[in-house]
């Protein structure tokens, strides 16, 4: 491909609108445009990485027999009624009425589609398993569409369903998939991380989500490099290290500052988890709560509104009516409080405490006898630092893109929607469902996080849009271009994907686009090595330069290239 | 991959809802089901084709330096307004509002989103041309949706778009363009005529239409077999055979009569183009018109429509005031009319045609003379047995199925949206346009219209979802079953796309299977055969067979499908 004849149009200046790296270096390179919020165009070089994604989906998919297909995106409003789900999923699900006045949803997963299209056609436990999947354009109206790729509202996503006859079944559907995922992700270039989402009652996981890990990610995870554990902050019990607080007899003492965990333990020269951190608070159904977690976390919102339903901090009135003092408070000698506890605190004895008056604490507050802890519960945040519930080494904390999700449905749909097999035994069942996705278009976002420096996108070979760049110094030089022409053209016959940059342009442009679209590996053509028999290959990813012969960069590129595919 | 697995459930009685043999043989062949009015999904074995249909697509548009990109379904109200088509469009384009109650519609084809991305980035003459496409679900709600994927409401299109800076490189896009699609029908396995929609004022066409010959399409086509011709009929400027009249005076006849021209022609012994045929209107703006074509002929819609507007035939008060009678008709003595003439009759000299009164005509009556002709025009529809405008050459009849066309759009979008190139004269210019469309999963439906027999689908290899059917007759036999096995994966290895029956079916049951399914190739593997160690192979298109011995099968079966695919 001549670059001259690419439409990839560049942006020199950072488009103001992009907040993130993938999103900013998308734009600038010329891959994706904004048609409105939340939708984007693929251009041709974004459009070429993702039909590589969706190739190594494919393969990975019929490894497993999983059968691809497509439905279409206009889904009647009525199967969305039979699930419950046309009035639960809110402004997001978009609809739409034809002339006859008939509702649709532009489906943003395809749940009762494919429970309708099986219901009456995959009748006995003989047709079982079957995996059906297909990749297409989802939509989600999302109330603030932003980072490109990341939250858009049309969206590149592949989903699967299985249907089983038995549990067992749908786990072999589940673990296959899962497997199929964890290999889709690292041939595409990610690292990722397999976050257990919900465990199920007889143990192991029932929803695993695939975390791309990146410091633009909205997801806060804990993960374990020992033992391979991965959670959501708000979904991980994991252990937390709690120091005692000093003395064992209730005393008050003075502490002169801002009352903030972190002041008092300098001031008092404690480590902060030797503090106890208090909150008050709402709940739902009007309990007044005094949430204490250890002096170095925090209160994890979800936790807190799976104990205490939607709650609120309490107002200025509600802290006088409890005895509570902003800033100073604790669980001694307030009043009418209900005293919820983190579970890490239940072994500890000397509790360093507000005093509910300005400027003093309690040491040596012991639960059950200077107060009282009416529940225990799981509260705190986990962050980096923390024990592995699995192997108790320390946790590392990270960021992560959610990429891809299985989940073991069970026979929700096929129960709300009566999608039942005759069994073995001549009974007839619901189909058991599995359900798995990945976003496709929010992998290149994740990928170009992952891939990227102050320059541009660093592609891995695997779904880099052109395998290697051309870059004749000068295409009206008589020696140079030749050279490049020839190169390029033996890459080719040999398989390789080449732009050749035919432009004529400055030797600094032709360097800055070059690292910006980021192809995995430049052969650079200038007079000077040319005359010498040479040319320069420079390695996007580790800025390496290697001046080779021209007789054998073609065999040295292709052995590189050829190495790296997915 | 084994038929147990596969997901294709077969219907063994004839839909009900499915006119068309292609909507039939898709559905009981378990290839397509319906989710509503004109929506269908795709199961695995209609997107195996399909995705071969889309790779032929990929190849040929490359080939011709097309690139290949994705824009979104939703498309900006906004441009639409900007196009002036959000109004002019009516009520098949759907519709979508977003939870700001922004609206958009879903795209029926994409000139304006297309027009919308380069014209801030397609700015120097030295970028053009460039062609983008994409494939992708459109959407048109239809009044009527009908006959499975060939008139359905979301449907797979691939649109491409050219932008040239001038006429001539539209030129040389268009008939790239329109030279791919007419590799991408035939390698596809279609007979399909290129039927010119619409002529250039500089002569040649600018808009031509792929029709795929089928008793079930819905166009009217007449083509030439000899110089390769072919045109709608309500398009084509043909040569239209006429006869003279009996007689050069006029004088009145008994006709004694229904009135028809059957009637008359054979009543006088007189071929019908001898006889002349007069329908009355009143044309939109009110004029009262006499429309007189041959015999044989009949007057054209569109041809009228494109003279007269929306017009209506003459109420009894309008035909008595003008002084015409029903059955009768004729242009002489008639008052207050405007006679219009098909212009094939402007050399005719004795026409016969209707006295106006019940049971007589006029022989020998000639125009100038016994009335007046106001204007000759393109009135009659094209037929079968007309002569060919280009060679002369009789034209066959035909009806088509409308699977592409190519159009050269100019500077409609261009100048209504301000998409505009500086020039090498440094002029700023509107983009020259053009539009090339393949309806992608219409085509599944011509492929079958135009490959079955009353057995069922006779897929071409270049198409097919699998290219051979192994049968072992009885997958419990100890001779039987290895055999199968051994040539289905010999088969796999070299390439071969196959399914293994392995049902537990009687064998009558699975030879109606394969031939409905209609693989290519079937290798049967009968126990009797297979002691003498052979099998039998069938040929699907050909019902031929021929039984050949175990060890050469997979070799000739090879050859046989390698030759014919795409």
């Amino acid at each position: 491909m001549k670059m001259s004849k690419l439409y990839a149009p560049t942006l020199k200046e950072d488009p103001t609108e992009a907040e993130l790296a993938s999103h900013r270096l998308l734009l600038r390179a010329g891959m994706i445009r904004r048609g409105a919020a939340g939708l984007y165009s693929y251009l041709p070089l974004a459009w070429r990485t993702i039909s590589k994604i969706e190739a190594i989906i494919r393969e990975e998919m019929e490894a497993i027999d999983a059968q691809e297909m497509l439905t279409p995106i206009l889904t009647d409003a009525e199967l969305w009624h039979q699930s419950g789900r046309w009035d639960a999923y809110g402004p997001e699900l978009m609809r739409v009425s034809d002339r006859h006045d008939h509702e649709f949803a532009l489906g943003p997963t395809h749940e009762e589609t494919y429970t309708d299209l099986v219901r009456n056609e995959l009748r006995s436990y003989k047709q079982l398993p079957v995996t059906l999947y297909h990749i297409q354009d989802k939509f989600r109206d999302e109330l603030r569409p932003r980072f490109g790729l990341m939250r858009g509202r049309e969206f590149i996503m592949k989903d699967a369903y299985s249907f089983s006859a038995t549990q067992e079944s749908l786990q072999e559907c589940y673990d296959q998939e899962k497997d199929a995922y964890a290999s889709i992700m690292e041939r595409s270039g990610l690292k990722a991380l397999q976050v257990v989402a919900d465990s199920g009652q007889i143990g192991g996981d029932t929803s695993v989500e695939f975390m791309a890990l990146a410091d633009a990610g909205e997801a806060d995870l804990v993960y374990c490099d020992d033992c391979g554990f991965a959670a959501d902050t708000e979904a991980a019990v994991v252990g937390i290290h709690v120091e005692e607080g000093p003395g064992s007899e209730l005393e008050k003492i003075e502490t002169p500052c801002d009352g903030t965990i972190e002041a008092v333990s300098k001031l008092l020269d404690l480590p902060e988890c030797a503090c106890r951190k208090s909150v008050a608070l709402v709940a739902e159904d009007g309990t007044l709560v005094l949430a204490i977690v250890p002096g170095d976390h925090e209160i994890n919102d979800v936790k807190a509104e799976h104990l205490f339903g939607h709650y609120d901090l309490m107002s200025d009135d509600e802290l006088e009516k409890c005895g509570l003092v902003k800033g100073f408070m604790g669980p001694v000698g307030a009043n009418g409080l209900k005293v919820v506890a983190d579970v890490s605190l239940k072994d500890s004895q000397s509790w360093l405490v507000g005093a509910n008056e300005v400027g003093f604490h309690f040491k040596g507050a012991k639960p059950g006898r200077d107060f009282q802890v009416d529940e225990w519960a799981d509260l705190a945040s986990a962050k980096e630092g923390d024990a592995c519930p699995k192997c108790g080494a320390k946790l590392k904390g990270a960021r992560g893109i959610e990429c891809g999700q299985v989940f073991q449905l069970g026979t929700k749909y096929s129960e709300a929607m009566g999608a039942t097999f005759a069994d073995e035994d001549g009974k007839e069942k619901p189909l058991i469902m599995g359900c798995y996705g990945i976003g496709v278009s929010r992998m290149v976002s994740a990928i170009v996080e992952q891939h990227h420096d102050e320059h541009g996108i660093i592609w891995p070979v695997s779904v880099a849009p052109y395998e290697v760049e051309v870059v004749p110094l000068d295409v009206n030089d008589d020696l140079v271009w030749p050279v490049a022409v020839k190169i390029a053209s033996d890459l080719v016959a040999a398989g390789i994907e080449v732009v050749v940059d035919d432009r004529k342009e400055r030797p600094g442009v032709k360097f800055n686009d070059a690292d910006l679209y980021g192809f995995p590996y430049q052969i650079v053509c200038g007079k000077k090595a040319v005359k010498n028999g040479n040319v320069e290959v420079k390695d996007r990813a580790t800025g390496e330069r290697q001046e080779l012969s021209i007789d054998e960069v073609v065999a040295m590129v292709v052995k590189q290239v050829e190495s790296q595919r997915a």
